[in-house]
């Protein structure tokens, strides 16, 4: 579809190209909230206990005893629920400069997406007059379909697969001119995501440096020293890596390792892109694998310091937390950054063996909160086995280090 | 128990007071955030069905036709998760005013609850050092418990009854010599729960005044043109009242009809305090009568412009909207207030008349966010006869109110 797609940006992979994306997106976007929770730093800053690393690659291994201050960038409340609509207003505007408004009106715009692209392209695409054409697997669940016709679109339905899908992508490219335009694999699209880390900088910055009440440890001291963001198709990680090279603030990437959908990381681990993934990982918007464009970034180390993977289990405990303690509603693919940051001991060590006994400010991006209330039901419903060892204190979340931090 | 509570202050019920009562109490306290959400605004805008007024008292009437901007006080994001941290810190803070730090710190303070009060109370009395006894129900949940131990509190298990309760209390009374800090009942708590109004009416001004990118639809206009609280004890809507009395800002109460706990409007329609409330509504914050201070306030239409009931299947479907829409975890005693706006038509029909074709600026609190992933998978468990008429779109949240909104 190469061919089909929007032609690339004549704007390099470069944070000034993420600052001008920001420029021409801000009046489109909500500038969303950063927030701060002293229980889940607490518990960040806990090592975990022996018996939850049982099971573990890390079991018998001393656990790691990194200091941890969260930030949390939500964009569960960016427009549309997600960060996508950062990409999409970004692909967008730059596709108008290109073809002028009026041959992007008469020729519109066509994606495949089940999901929160296909909301963001939508609502996008309405707010300058231009057709949105949006391909959808027709078991998709029907909130999001009336999500996406709300905005106006035109839906089109395929099979659930690859190829159904592309047939019918091809099918509207060919009737309509439409532009595709892509959920990740794009340079528009990594430069609007990468929006999201010039707030998110300047936020942690400002609540650093000027607001002691809040708590935070270090006053007048330094902002952001790590970002941890998750990592699907890679929009969001290449993005935040793009915006943060060369500021000193490190960007790391939390994938599921359910069913292989920690793509990103085997692929660096063996120094090749893995171009399929089959997973069912409860992370839905992480079952896609790497694209091209991302995976040029993504596996540059000079860009992203590493990949983490976390269990499904983890993601849970990790959402848990948030709507219980953050107060937010977060999808489950929103929590594997924090999930990492509670639970995986690379990347935990990671912390404690560079920031040592001055701890980090991470900033954790909650990347959207499209979920239902059966969703949340359904999630946590799954496993009382697991309710009833977390109620008995000995899973990741495990007595001790709950005890000393609830409800604060 | 008067004679062993905190003696009365000598600050009178006026702006003044809660005024003085924010600067005490500014330091401990989050500014929590306003929101505002244009699918509720809009859904709030949009007349009911004549469908979703079978069966309700309104059943058979044309709908009213209101306009109305949301906006949402998010004392979810309070500290221990509701409002209650803002009384509790109030009257923590008179009382070492009145008695003396040392002297609160040799007696200490006491209070029964089993919920948001308990943990407010340890909290303010752990900043100050002073112990704190908490008598809780020995049903009380586990993570409640444990909340309230972990600001170092004291806890003294009661059995469920208001007189197994107070036999308590008493004991811990005459050990103790400890000063009673009642729940609502009191006006140091009364002005600390006004403190939320003062926030509330800046942070509309600003963002009505300064952010038209936000959407509102009023230019440089005026603020909150009206608040409306959830009503149990009654400790949150009398404080809005003194704090907005004066000030041109309408003030109402919503409360649950379940089995009786709209005892605030059944007591103001018939000219007295209703004394004693035994409703198990989800509104589990709301089951308590209005306290005798609190009804002081509450049933003079000087303060309060009216009480509005709302159904139990108002609550949860208000509570899908706010944590599906707005993405904020809320516990369900937190939506009445929504509730009432979204579904009560004589509410409705109030904000038509006097509004008008101009519409108003309504403010809603959300008060607390305390609940657990199973507890809102038993709210919404509870009914699946009601989830599959809203599929079918003739409930409440009908088919053409919400295809207009979705995930806007």
């Amino acid at each position: 579809m190469g061919s089909t797609a929007a032609e690339p940006t004549t704007l390099p992979l470069t944070r000034a190209s993420v600052v001008a994306a920001h420029a021409l997106i801000k009046p489109y976007i909500h500038l969303t909230p950063v927030q701060t929770n002293t229980t889940l730093s607490t518990l960040a800053s806990t090592p975990q206990s022996p018996e939850a690393l049982k099971g573990t690659p890390w079991e018998g291994q001393p656990p790691a005893r990194p200091k941890i201050k969260l930030f949390f960038k939500c964009e569960n409340f960016q427009r549309i629920g997600a960060f996508k609509a950062r990409g999409a207003f970004h692909a967008v505007r730059r596709l108008v400069e290109r073809q002028g408004l009026e041959e992007v009106r008469r020729r519109g715009v066509v994606t495949h997406s089940s999901g929160n692209h296909a909301q963001a392209l939508a609502l996008a695409a309405q707010t300058f007059a231009i057709p949105a054409h949006i391909v959808m697997p027709a078991i998709s669940t029907p909130s999001k379909i009336a999500g996406t016709r709300a905005h106006g679109a035109r839906i089109y339905f395929s099979g659930p697969t690859a190829p159904e899908r592309e047939a019918v992508v091809a099918d509207v490219l060919r009737e309509t001119g439409a532009t595709l335009v892509p959920p990740y694999d794009h340079p528009d699209v990594i430069l609007g995501q990468g929006t999201m880390a010039l707030e998110f900088a300047a936020q942690v910055d400002e609540l650093v440096g000027g607001r002691a009440e809040l708590g935070v440890h270090r006053e007048g001291g330094r902002g952001l020293d790590a970002v941890i963001t998750p990592c699907g198709g890679g929009g969001m990680l290449a993005g935040n890596a793009v915006a943060l090279r060369g500021t000193g603030v490190r960007v790391f990437g939390a994938e599921p390792s359910f069913q292989g959908a920690d793509d990103a990381r085997r692929g660096v681990e063996r120094g090749e892109r893995v171009r399929s993934v089959r997973s069912l990982t409860i992370a839905d918007g992480l079952r896609t694998p790497l694209g091209e464009w991302n995976w040029g970034v993504v596996a540059d180390e000079e860009f992203v310091g590493g990949l983490y993977a976390v269990t499904e289990r983890n993601i849970r405990d990790a959402m848990r937390l948030v709507l219980e303690r953050v107060k937010c509603v977060v999808e489950p693919s929103a929590v594997v950054g924090l999930a990492a940051v509670l639970f995986n001991e690379e990347f935990r060590g990671v912390v404690e063996r560079e920031a040592g006994e001055e701890g980090w400010n991470v900033g954790v991006v909650f990347s959207g909160g499209n979920t239902t209330v059966e969703a949340i039901a359904q999630i946590f419903r799954e496993v009382p086995e697991e309710r009833a060892e977390r109620q008995e204190g000995v899973v990741g979340m495990d007595g001790e280090r709950v005890a000393e931090n609830v409800a604060g």
